[in-house]
């Protein structure tokens, strides 16, 4: 057996080979299903590993993606981000004004975050034991709801809000895997925390989760599966760029397994639905309502397609695109 | 400009690119000299790649060094580690066992220190985009010494104490690299928490440090430099395996350069040097008094050779063999 792209894919079997890493910590670990975890002093902390090619893309690079990234993770889960600790691996050979470029992007992300950058570490890989550069993030901060963001809270009848058009950013690394003419598109990369930050204080919101590696699909998966609970989504509801579709069609891509990186999926409760639209509709006008939380067919979603029918929607199962982050 | 394999080396270099990183977050970073940050609460951070080549090694794999590494320097600060954020990146074709074996590994001196794994990320890169894996962990704790340890505490008469015999892994992994023949050399990569922790209730414990990438010599010079003091030690009273010095001799290296992995130095008060060398005694019976600060040579640092001379010693300024963690 070997590890394969597939497992890095953020859908299914990455989710198979993190439970084969963490079944080894067993107690040792937290396992609760978040992508941030909640520590004593109601600390947030949550580590990615940031890989993207091309390392300029239009909307960012992989400076502004691995703040961006890590500090989403905390953002969704209500925790305010504060520290950064930063693990870059660089190829030997790389331009050192690329490296200046890509952390002044970083520090551009921190800096209106108000995110301290409190430990670093570099490391050079000798020529063709890296390509150009990789960056580890991890990110810090403090819990400031009154009870912490997660899937435990989810309910039948809690709306499901998306905060914008879905699929930018897998869409356009993806093009630009492909080669294909995407002069329109950028990734949606983006800080989630001015968003989430006013919602902090809002009791109904429930959950919230950015739509990573593995897309909207693949979270809603995550969701159903591990509350126990049925979703419903329509999708004629999702906001989707027209250039997005366009290269899903050529690909042969689901939209629903599109990264995002500063697109997120919330849960609140109904009655709360309309004030949690309007307070995101100042910085995300395209925010909508795309479905909610059933009591009917635990642990599957369901998608209502435009024709009228129902198709069941599985979590990203092989690999699209590697370095999509 | 391009980043250089010395770059990487954690000598001079080093120093300079993380300088240059840093001074781009200007304010909004911690700039403390010290490899460990402490932020709010009390709490200790650390974060550090890892990449060593060959992953599998005698006393070691990538796995032990990597835990070891950064609750190492959670350690020397005189901060309990608790927690631990953990990043995998993986080269396509890894056979599944060896990436097993390795977290558990890792999971072994987890278990040892008492640390959970609280977040985790796995990306999978293409083949020949990475070799093997590396890894970066983050180590977060609570600092329990009265005053934290640190470089701004040293001052003229201190003790300079080290735990055991120096460079032992970086002449493996030399040695290693360059298809030497060591049977009897092993790493000491070892997590220093046991050691470190009778001493955090000892008030003249000044400053400590694990002395890796850049060797003793690099770790004292900082030193000097960073609080603008002398430092004095001595040739013959630094132990030192046979094989190490072997090693060194066949590959043109200084001793001091060579990087260990579970071996501190400490800066004591005069009055407690006895009390500290007994304490560590018990699972160190190999420390003992190499030097100590002076009034003298402010930055410098200076060797008293076995035939009498005083030779300066510098940081690593080159690069002397990639990947040593």
């Amino acid at each position: 057996m070997f590890v394969e792209l597939k497992h890095g894919s953020g859908g299914r079997p990455t989710q198979q080979l993190i439970g084969e890493i963490l079944s080894i910590y067993g107690d040792n670990s937290i396992k609760d299903l978040e992508d941030c975890a909640l520590i004593e002093g109601g600390l947030g902390v949550t580590i990615d590993g940031f890989t993207v090619s091309p390392r300029f893309f239009p909307g960012g690079d992989i400076g502004k993606l691995a703040v961006c990234g890590s500090t989403n993770d905390l953002a969704v889960r209500g925790v305010k981000p504060m520290y950064l600790a930063m693990s870059i691996l660089i190829e030997e050979g790389l331009p050192k004004e690329e490296l200046i470029k890509v952390v002044k992007s970083a520090y551009g992300v921190s800096k209106e975050l108000d995110v301290k950058l409190v430990a670093g570490d570099t490391k050079v890989l000798p020529r063709g034991q890296a390509d150009g550069m990789y960056i580890t993030c991890c990110a810090l901060g403090k819990a400031v709801t009154g009870r912490p963001w997660g899937i435990n809270n989810l309910s039948s009848g809690d709306i499901l809000v998306i905060t914008g058009p879905i699929g930018k950013h897998g869409a356009l690394i993806s093009a630009l895997h492909y080669g294909l003419d995407v002069d329109q598109l950028a990734s949606d990369c983006a800080p989630l925390w001015p968003l989430m930050q006013p919602l902090t204080e809002v009791a109904g919101v429930k959950c919230a989760r950015d739509c990573t590696r593995g897309g909207l699909g693949t979270v809603l998966c995550e969701w159903a599966e591990g509350a126990g609970i049925g979703i419903e989504i329509e999708e004629d509801l999702i906001p989707l760029d027209p250039e997005v579709a366009s290269v899903a069609d050529v690909l042969g891509f689901d939209v629903l397994h599109l990264a995002c990186e500063g697109t997120a999926v919330i849960a609140v409760a109904p009655d709360c639905a309309e004030y949690v639209l309007s307070s995101l509709r100042v910085l995300a006008p395209n925010c909508t309502a795309i479905g909610k939380v059933t009591e009917d067919h635990p642990g599957i979603v369901g998608l209502k397609t435009e024709i009228g029918g129902i198709r069941v929607v599985d979590m990203l199962a092989g690999e699209m695109v590697p370095r999509i982050c």
